[in-house]
């Protein structure tokens, strides 16, 4: 299997932004990867492209991989759309990964894009139920929130959590996010501000949620044998891993945990031939804060039922064992949706190569992301390894 | 690269199936596709799966990829779904090439469903506006067949063509339709009929016109490793190309040739090492009687602006030089958008396996399929290739 690596990677700020399109988004995001390799390139030596969008709000649903690709100057590869709700562009890297493993193409490009704020309050909680299951899930009345909502309440059944550990996540990826100039809500919150927010769906409020927000990302991914013309020092796609789980939450054996993610890190880790020991950083999925102590256990960061006691122990700020969420996550940094994935990686990319400013992981060599899909009907992990003098 | 060979492949009836869902028909689908491996093959031995559908009428839009596959019993596998409007379902299966070249996966499911006949006209109407562009051509108020009407239009205006020929592809593909049980619309036409029909978008009348269908098909692809487990007679996926061209008409250098078609081509024979002449059928890809023409056109059946001719001569019928849309094609077989490039393959694995009944091409060893999305913002170009005794 020929070895894939990230040569570059870049996105547009997270935030509201109603006045742009799906193509400016990505436009920019393409132009952030591209101006972010260490020898150059040119976009005409890009082979292929895999663009992850949502397609919230029913702009260019039909064929939006193509329409944002031409739109960026990539004219006449091939583009394909992928969607996995909110892992679209987690899948739409692994993708590119494919294709370039695969020997079809040198160069692939990943991204994603959304754009969220320029509807109506009924065509975003439409849009955003659709990643749950619908016939028994959006259309009985459960809103994602709610659906959260479930795995946050089972959880605090079953182990000994409160929702003082959910503002806990808020508030620490709010103080990362203020040092991040992308962020949506690049601000820091109190534990009271945390803790007394109006609820969104019980026991969730509004600092356990993540903002509906405008933006994209793109990753560039290259193959062993042509990552040389673009740097000496890229990242190495060391492991991916995913799995997909039945995607109504009813249907599964557990509410607290989320079977594809500890699948697609399991895969991950034996790919990469680490353990989560091994890791210097990791952005998880915390679309809503349960999400991020879910996502602690599921990727071994901690023991099951054990999350609430890690984020309380500070291991996961900056400065802490494992910072997680440096970037600010889904939380502060925003969550468009088809953006995310590549977001992520965009951060990871930042972080590995000593680029993330006042929100630098010190030593940064070995990296996770994890982003999900919905509820978890679909994960994907991605461990990349900063490779120096290669 | 290490080849990748198609072992098994299937679909459901394409037809008016309202009271059938996403879940149903995608189910019956990867059945007939497990069922035609020769040596058999259990669901657990599928490493992934990628799935094509456009998401018309607003079903399980998100996550819709792990919805159908889990229903259909790959649980736990990466699923995802692909979208590039009506070539969805072609570009899964290119996806899936990738996934077993990349040597991530020993066998991939690509597949893909549509339910169509369950909305109102004016939702049909929106969701086939959205393979089109949306901005300046669907919000405008172009409909689907207005802009496959233009492009016939200019045809008819640079060359000796009429809308006869239009009518002698539906009568042609229809006669072929009639022999086939799967066919929404199987049953023949005279050219009376085909020449007489109501106007939808003037020159464009019903017979130029494909049907809304509903339907899933699925196809089975398994690695040179892998391959002799299943069968000692494969199909080698000889060759793929796939381009992308600006989504909007309007945006284009002609309307008389679809580029993404001629460049997916140009790369498929390439790769397969052969040319036009070589292929011993075709299925491509006539949403529109008038696209079926270009595609001769574009891919290199004949000369640019000969192929009303083509058509006149019969070389394309069924016994003719190199038969075209032996299965009815999208015009009498029925066109469930995201089912339909998986469709064709699996029609022409019936034909390179001699098992296409009353429709049997003779001595059937090569074919092409070629799937466009929506005005050919996206086109696949898949070249297969009987093996014997391998």
């Amino acid at each position: 299997m020929r070895e894939a690596y990230i040569i570059g990677a870049g996105q547009t700020p997270f935030g509201a932004m109603p006045g742009e399109s799906y193509r400016s988004l990505f436009t920019d995001a393409v132009d952030a990867a591209l101006n972010s390799v260490p020898d150059g390139i040119d976009a005409g030596e890009i082979d292929e492209a895999v663009v992850g969008t949502l397609g919230v709000g029913g702009r260019q649903i039909g064929l939006s991989g193509p329409a944002v690709t031409e739109h960026a100057g990539l004219h006449g590869i091939p583009s394909t759309r992928v969607e996995n709700a909110c892992a679209a562009s987690g899948y739409a890297v692994r993708q590119a990964v494919q294709a370039v493993r695969s020997g079809m193409a040198d160069v692939a490009l990943a991204g994603g894009v959304e754009v969220m704020t320029d509807m109506s309050g009924d065509a975003a909680k439409y849009w955003l139920g659709v990643s749950g299951e619908t016939e028994w899930e959006r259309l009985t009345g459960t809103t994602f929130a709610g659906v959260y909502a479930q795995m946050a309440s089972a959880y605090f059944d079953r182990y000994d959590a409160t929702p003082e550990h959910l503002s806990q996540v808020a508030v620490k990826n709010h103080k990362n996010g203020a040092k991040n100039d992308d962020a949506h809500l690049g601000f820091e919150c109190s534990i009271e501000d945390a803790r007394d927010a109006p609820v969104v769906a019980d026991p969730l409020n509004l600092y356990h949620c993540c903002p509906t927000s405008d933006g994209a990302a793109a990753v560039l991914v290259a193959s062993e044998d042509a990552v040389g013309e673009y740097t000496d020092e890229p990242i190495r796609v060391a492991g991916v891993g995913a799995a997909s789980e039945r995607v109504g939450l009813f249907q599964r054996d557990t509410y607290t945990g989320i079977d594809a993610s500890m699948e697609a890190a399991a895969e991950a880790y034996d790919r990469a031939g680490i353990e989560p020991d091994d890791l210097d950083f990791a952005e998880v999925h915390d679309c809503f804060a349960i999400a991020e102590l879910l996502a602690y256990e599921d990727l071994g960061f901690c023991g099951r039922g054990e999350a609430h006691e890690l984020v309380d122990s500070g291991a996961t700020e900056l400065g802490g064992e494992l910072p997680v969420n440096a970037s600010g996550g889904l939380k502060s940094k925003g969550h468009p949706l088809g953006a995310t994935g590549a977001g992520q990686i965009a951060e990871a990319v930042k972080q590995l190569r000593g680029e993330a400013g006042d929100r630098q992981v010190e030593d940064a060599e070995l990296g996770l992301t994890h982003n999900v899909g919905g509820s978890g009907g679909a994960a994907v992990v991605h461990v990349l390894e900063r490779e120096v003098g290669r």
